[in-house]
C-alpha cells in the first residue's frame, strides 16, 4: 500500500520567475532519465529481483516520488508570477495551447514519457546495471539543467537531487557487487 | 512525499495456473486505461486542479497504486507455476524474449506504456470529466476480464477492483457537480 | 459512403498574419484533443455502440471533419504572407524542415498525432464519458488558444468551434443519461 | 464540409466465421498502409498540393473512407458468430481485453496507428511519390491478406479493394508526369 | 560483416557558427526522412529483395550511413564555437537538457527516430516505389534546409546530398522499371 | 565512411524450421535491446565521447551490425520452409499481413523500434554506463532466447553472440575506469 504525507523531501526555492528555465526542468519531470522514469522502474523491478534488494528498490522508489514533487513545486515556482507573453517567450505557448498552466509528463521538447524509456530483463545484474546506468544519466540532467541557470536558489535544489542521484548510483553498485559475490559463492548463475 | 507499507489493500486469491489470464491482465498493470494510468493521472492533475478536490485526487491516486499492487500479486500468482512450455502456448514467449518474467508497464498486446493516454488540460470541468472518463473504462477493462475467466477467486478480486472504479466515478461526478455550482454561484467561469 | 462537399460550415477570418498564433493552432489540427482525434474517435465507435445513438455520433463525426477543414483554412491564412524569417522567429523552422509549408497531423510541440489519445470500449456509459470528456477537453483548448491571441476575427472563428464542442458535450450527456434509463428500465447491464 | 451516405461503396460478403482472419484485417484498418493511414494522407496533402491534383486527392481520400467501411464490415462479419472461445484461441484476447468487440485503429499486432506512418513535404513530385508508394504498399497488404484465407466472399473483396489500389496508384502515376511536364515546360522547379 | 574508414564521403565546410540551423539539420540525421531512415531501410531491405538489386540497396545503405557522418559533422561544426547562451536563444535549451552537446537520433523538433517512418513489404515494386518517395522526400528536405541558409559553404554541402538523393531516386526507377518487364517476360506476379 | 564485406562474422547454423523461434528472435533485430539499438547507440555516442574510447565505440558498432546480419540469417534460415499454416500457428500472421516474409524493425511483440530505446547525455561516465547495461541487458535476451529453444545449432549461435556481449560488457567497464581514474587525476570533472 501507498501512503502519502503532504510534506516535500527538501525544502525548494527559486530566487525568480524564469519560465524558459522551468520548461528545462520538465526534462526531470516527464523525460527520459527524470524521476517519474526512475519511480516507476525501480517500483516495477521489485516484482522479480532478489529479496535481498527489494528493500532498497523500494526505498530509492519512494525517494524518487518524493524528487518528482520537488521538480513540480520548482516548475510552479518558476512559472507563478509569468505572464501569458513571458511564458510564450519562453517556448511554453505549445504546452499551453495543449496543458494551459497544468503539468504534464512530457519531456522539455514535449514529447510524452514512455515506458520504452525503462527496461526490466528479471535478471538481477542486467536490471542493477540498467539502474546505475539510470542515476548517471538522471546525475548528467542536473548538470546541464545547473549550468543553465544563474538562479543559486535553484542550483542549490538541483545540486541536492545531484547528489541523490550519486547516492543511489553508489547503493546500486555495492548490490550488483554483493549479487555478484552470492553468484561466485554459489559457483552458478 | 511518499510512504509504503508492506501490505495489501484486499487479498488476492487465485484458484489454478492460468499464464493466458495473466497476459490479458498486463491490460491493467501497462495499458490505456489500467491502474498505472490511473495513479499517474489523478497524481498530476494534483498540481492544478483547486484545493477543494485535491483530497480527492490525492486518495485515489494512493489507491489505484495499491491497485496496481494487486494486479501484480495476481499476474505472479497465475504464472508462478507455469512450466516455459506453458508460457509460450499462452502468447507469453513475445513477452519472456525481452522482460524474461518479468513484470514490464505494457498492454495485454505489448504495446508499452506511454503518456498520451492520460491528459491534464488544467481545466477543472474538463480534467474531472477526464477522470470520470478514465473510471468507467477501467470498469469495462474488468468487466472484459471477468468475462474472461471461470475462476471464481480470481473474479472475487476483479470485482472488488471493478466495484471500486465505481465508487470513484461517483466522486469524481460529485466533484464536477459541486464545482460547477461554485462556478454558477460566481457567475463566471 | 463519405461525400465532400467545397464549402466551409462556417466563415474563418483572421485580422492579421500571425505565424506564432498558426503554430499554436497545430495543437487542434494534430494534437490530442484536435479535431482530427473527435473524428476519428466517434467514426469508430459507430460500429459499436447501440443503434440509438449512431445517428449522433456519424452527425459529430462529420462536422467534427469540417471543424478540421476550418483549423487548415485559420493556419493557412495566419502563415500565407509570413516570410521564411517570420516562420522561423515564430518557432516553425522546425516544421519547415520536415513539412515545408505543408499541414500535417502532429500537435503545437510538433508530436504526431497517434490513436493512442483515443479509445473505444464497447461499453456504451464508458464510451460516452470518453466522448463527453473530449469534448471537454476540446473546449479548454479553445479557450487556451483564444487567451493567446488578440485578434478579434480569430476569436470569433475559435469561439464558435469552443460552443460547438459544448453543444456536443450536452448531447453526449444527453444520450448518456438516456442509456442509463434503458438500462435501468431493464433492470441489467 | 464532410456529408455521410449510408451505404457500402461495393457489397461486403464472407462465407464463414473466421475471427482469425479478422484479426489479420485490422491490418488495414488501422495499420502502416491501411485505409486509414491513406485516407488521412491525401485529405491533408490536399492544402498544399498543386490545384491541377487536389481534386484527384479529394476523390481518393472519400474512397479510401469508403473501403475503411467496408474493412470494418469486413471484420464485424467475420466475427459476429464468434464465441469468447474462438475469440481466444484467435489471437484476439488481448484486444478483447482493451476494447472488447469494439474496432480500434490498431494494426493486426495491436499497435495503435500513428501520424508517423505517413507525411506530407510540400513538394509536389515527392509527395506524389509517397501516394504511389503508398497505394503500392496498400495493393501488397490486400495481396497478402488475400494469401491467408481460403474464404472466396472474402476474396472477391479483397480484390475489389486491390484492384483500386492498383487504380489510384495508376492516377497518381499520371498526376506526377503530369507535373513533370508542367516544369519542364516551365523551365524551373 | 560491416568495416568503417575514417574518412568523409566528401568534405564538409560551414562558414559560420549556427546553432539555429544545426538544430534544423537534426531532421536529416534522426528525421522521418533523414539519413537514418534511409540507411536503415535499404539495409533491412535486402534481405527479402531480388538478388538482382541487393547490390544496389547495399551500396545505398553504405552512402546513406556515410551522409549520416556527414551531416553528424555539419551539426557539430555549426554549434562548435556557440556559447550557452547561443544554444538556449536557437532553442537547443531542449536537447541540452536532455542530451548536452550530444547528437541524438530525433528531428527538428525533438520527436526521437522510430522505424514506424520506414517500411518493408516483401513486394519488390511496393518496396522499390517506397524507395523512389523515400530519395524524393530526402531531397524535399534538403531543398527546404538550403532555403533556410544564406551559408554559401554548407549550402554547398547540402547540395552535394540533395544530388545524390536525385541520382539514387533514378536509379530505384530503373530498378522498378528492370523488375516490371521482368514480371512482363514471365507473364505472372 | 561504411564498407560492407559479404560475409557473417561467425557461422549460423540452425537444425530445424521453428517460426515460432524466429518470431522469439525478432527481439534482438528489432527491439529494445537488440543489435540494431546497440549499433545506433554506440555509432551515435562516438560523435561525443572521449577519443580515448572512440575507437573501442566503433568497433563495437561494427560488430553489432554484423550480429544483426547474423540474426537477421537466423530468423531467415528458421523460416525459410515454412508452410503459411505453420508462420501463422507461430503467431506470425500478423507479420506477415503487413510485410509478408519480410524482416522489419521491431521486437517479438510487433512494436517498431524506437529511438527512445537508446540515450546519449554528453557524459562519459553516463554513457559508458548506460553501454554496460544495454550489454547486460542483451546478454539477458540471449539468455531467455537459449531458454527457449533444444535446436543445439540454433543454441551454438546464440551462446556466441550472448558471449560477444559479455566481452563488450567487460571492455566498457575498463573504459568507465580508465576515464573516472583520468578524472581523479586531473582532480575535477
Amino acid at each position: 500500500m501507498f501512503l502519502y504525507e503532504k510534506k516535500l523531501q527538501y525544502p525548494v526555492r527559486v530566487s525568480k520567475c524564469d519560465p524558459r528555465m522551468a520548461k528545462y526542468l520538465m526534462e526531470q519531470y516527464g523525460g527520459a532519465d527524470g524521476e517519474l522514469a526512475a519511480a516507476l522502474r525501480y517500483m516495477n523491478q521489485r516484482y522479480s529481483l532478489p529479496d535481498k534488494v527489494v528493500g532498497l528498490l523500494t526505498d530509492v522508489t519512494m525517494e524518487e516520488f518524493s524528487h518528482l514533487e520537488m521538480i513540480a513545486a520548482m516548475i510552479l515556482k518558476l512559472t507563478k508570477d509569468a505572464t501569458p507573453q513571458q511564458m510564450r517567450e519562453a517556448g511554453l505557448g505549445d504546452h499551453y495551447a495543449n496543458h494551459g498552466s497544468a503539468l504534464f509528463y512530457q519531456n522539455a521538447a514535449g514529447v510524452p514519457w514512455q515506458a520504452s524509456y525503462i527496461q526490466a530483463k528479471c535478471d538481477p545484474i542486467a536490471d542493477l546495471y540498467e539502474d546505475i546506468a539510470a542515476e548517471e544519466k538522471a546525475r548528467a540532467t542536473y548538470q546541464w539543467l545547473i549550468d543553465m541557470t544563474d538562479d543559486v536558489d535553484l542550483q542549490d535544489s538541483l545540486k541536492f537531487l545531484r547528489e541523490r542521484e550519486i547516492v543511489h548510483s553508489m547503493r546500486f553498485r555495492e548490490a550488483v557487487e554483493m549479487l555478484k559475490e552470492d553468484q561466485a559463492a554459489q559457483k552458478f548463475f
